[in-house]
């Protein structure tokens, strides 16, 4: 019969802003999460890169030796708050391999290289938790593993990107443009110096390529999603959806049709009344659909220590429940493996807006060109007069290469000027 | 070593709408179901109480002897999707003490006998599972159970009845009062022929002590709940609580104090701008507040059919890979036994509306009253002339007992011809 552990310790790979509040957590909750788990729960190494003084931390557990943490006998589970592939990827393995479950809010890491982790920590019967990865102290990632395992996706859709979302809030409510806005969340710290992971969509991307492979049971990555950031979004476009009873996000998208999984990171247009609409500045919110639940929505704090805290502890204590009872959580599974939707196969509405010259006859003009297309015009919006005429043309249904088409052939005709943007509109799953 | 099933075979109590989608479900999506569990999951026995047909499912496997279902050798997992306290309690605790693991539904049964049923299930190692008893498909007792497990929740606030949610849309989106919608929502089924569980608030309370339980570890039960219905919701509450900028909900709420838990269902007017004042209709949703996570909120459908089907489902999976794992999932803990607070110690904001006489020195004469109770006054809506002057008061944060006794003076005082409602204002978590 097994034994019983009364104490679980607990090696911990960086002590940023994450580390430094579980660390704090860990200490200053002890008794309640001990009474959770089962077992006392006791952080006993924490590899740092330099040995400066840490807030809550002793420094006699400090130390510079990662390697030494993954491979300590003692330790059952590893807490990776490190961030970055490399090299996260390897001491996570290696964590693996001597035995050790591991709890890990690395969302670049799991995009790239989620599988070969997953198969790792199943082959060697431990646990690879990672609540934290996915818009942070929201509960997403145990709701698709678990709670709506019995059910069929058919899609998603989430802000999980804060600094984005607080940009676009701040460009609808107060009719800024993006670079001022950049500037001022900058100085809030909301932005980062060098803001591209956040403004050119590819830290949500890794976050919807997690969530893609969760809610459809297969293997996706980083790389499969299609990637779009909002640099491109401009005051007029903001206030153009706002005129038609919109608003725009960023939205990471995952849907399957026949063709396969499509997962996308782009600007989009909701309705005002869509539940998504309402999320803003900073919180991030994901909202799925499926055939039995219908439309659920989970609300809350994308990012930020303590929020992002309470996901690692939540899953810690978890994964240190099945160490208590010689057990371990359900398995990652790909089963399913839909295979990725050939590229343009998407199927979306959109809004096209376009400067145009103040002649009799534009609109039956531009009506042509979508028509010789098969694009058919769901609303059209005139503004403006002169040289600063303007048409945003709202789409049914239609698919990226129809809309490329249509994009080429606006672009030639005599009466556009130049087409503005083009912005997909929230429609229906498929 | 113990022989991984290659089959779990399933018992369900009960086939009305909710198990006929299970059983359903449980046929058509069968081979997604065995590939996410491990094992086939096969439904080999209903009990029903009479034999008449069931759309999808067979004949065969109809019983009407429910005691037969959970003593079955053969069957590993029980459903219980036919509600009320007996037999329902005694059919579950049978099957646990015959060594099944059991899925229910049941939040009235829960709600008065959960802490023995969570005990049973604990003394025989199985496991009880119960996503489906709050909020239909929102996923909120395995977030509350598991996810949040390493976190410290402050208070949760809920819309979990959806009869009454949609009562209060129509009442505020259209003006009408609520006879004349409760009537429409009879017609279109959204209400029952006797609506008392519902809009008296009793579905809501069972469903606040359970969620209640949860969150604070301890035990709680439907006697424990002050409960108050919508009946006496008035379309002029609506229209004050509108030209306030805010609306009336029925919420269940939960939070803890120095002095215990407080657990409440009762109208309460939210800010508009409050996440859960967007739920319209009979959606439903949870918003929980937390040390480290901060606000979270889930958000869906609360009943019918495939909803509930989904959810019980997703627990049904759970609980499988279980049996194939050999193990069980966490048990219910209630080591923090905060104890139920004392009646009348609860802090919260409150709109008093009144009728009052039109004559000069009524403002300051009703704000003697509130100071004298010393109560302080946030903010005074004057509406209506002559007999029909109003005074509706918002008050600061005050005790239940300063409240009422404030109110028994008003409604002695010279100036006020009656207190025509009080109501909650949805303030801060203590």
């Amino acid at each position: 019969m097994k034994t019983i552990p009364s104490i679980i310790k607990i090696g911990m790979l960086g002590c940023g802003v994450v580390g430094g509040s579980v660390a704090r957590e860990l200490a200053s909750s002890g008794a309640d999460l001990a009474a959770r788990a089962g077992a006392k729960l006791e952080l006993t190494k924490v590899a740092v890169r330099n040995l400066s003084k840490r807030d809550g931390v002793a420094d006699s557990i400090l130390t510079t030796d990662a390697e030494s943490v993954v491979t300590d006998p003692e330790i059952s589970l590893i807490i990776e708050v490190m961030g970055g592939i490399e090299p996260a990827r390897e001491l996570i393995l290696k964590a693996i391999a001597n035995g050790k479950s591991v709890v890990t809010a690395n969302k670049a890491l799991l995009a790239t290289h989620g599988a070969d982790l997953y198969a790792a920590a199943e082959k060697a019967g431990v646990d690879l938790y990672y609540e934290a990865a996915v818009a942070g102290a929201i509960p997403i990632i145990r709701p698709l593993r678990e709670s709506l395992i019995g059910d069929r996706i058919n899609r998603v859709m989430g802000i999980v990107n804060g600094t984005t979302n607080y940009i676009l809030t701040k460009m609808d409510e107060e009719g800024l443009p993006f670079e001022v806005v950049l500037k001022e969340a900058q100085a809030l710290g909301y932005a980062e110096a060098d803001p591209t992971a956040d403004v050119e969509g590819h830290d949500a991307a890794a976050k919807a390529a997690i969530l893609a492979g969760l809610a459809f049971h297969s293997r996706v990555t980083a790389n499969d999603v299609a990637c779009e950031g909002i640099t491109k979004v401009s005051a007029q476009d903001v206030a153009t959806a706002k005129s038609m009873g919109k608003v725009i996000k960023l939205i990471a998208e995952a849907k399957r049709s026949d063709q396969g999984i499509s997962v996308r990171v782009a600007p989009m247009m909701l309705d005002r009344s869509h539940p998504l609409a309402a999320v803003r500045e900073a919180f991030n919110a994901v909202f799925v659909e499926s055939e039995g639940a219908g439309q659920l929505m989970f609300y809350g704090r994308g990012a930020g220590g303590a929020p992002t805290a309470s996901a690692v502890l939540g899953d810690v204590v978890a994964v240190a429940r099945h160490i208590v009872a010689g057990s371990k959580g359900p398995a990652e599974s790909d089963y399913a493996d839909l295979g990725i939707a050939p590229k343009g196969a998407s199927i979306t509405k959109y809004a096209i807006r376009m400067a145009v010259h103040d002649k009799p006859g534009v609109l039956a003009n531009v009506a042509n060109v979508f028509a010789k297309e098969d694009v058919s015009i769901q609303t059209v919006l005139q503004k403006g007069r002169g040289d600063a005429a303007e048409l945003t043309v709202v789409t049914h249904r239609a698919t990226e290469a129809n809309l490329a088409a249509t994009v080429a052939a606006l672009s030639k005709s005599d009466v556009v000027r130049e087409v503005e943007s083009v912005i997909r509109v929230e429609g229906s799953a498929s």
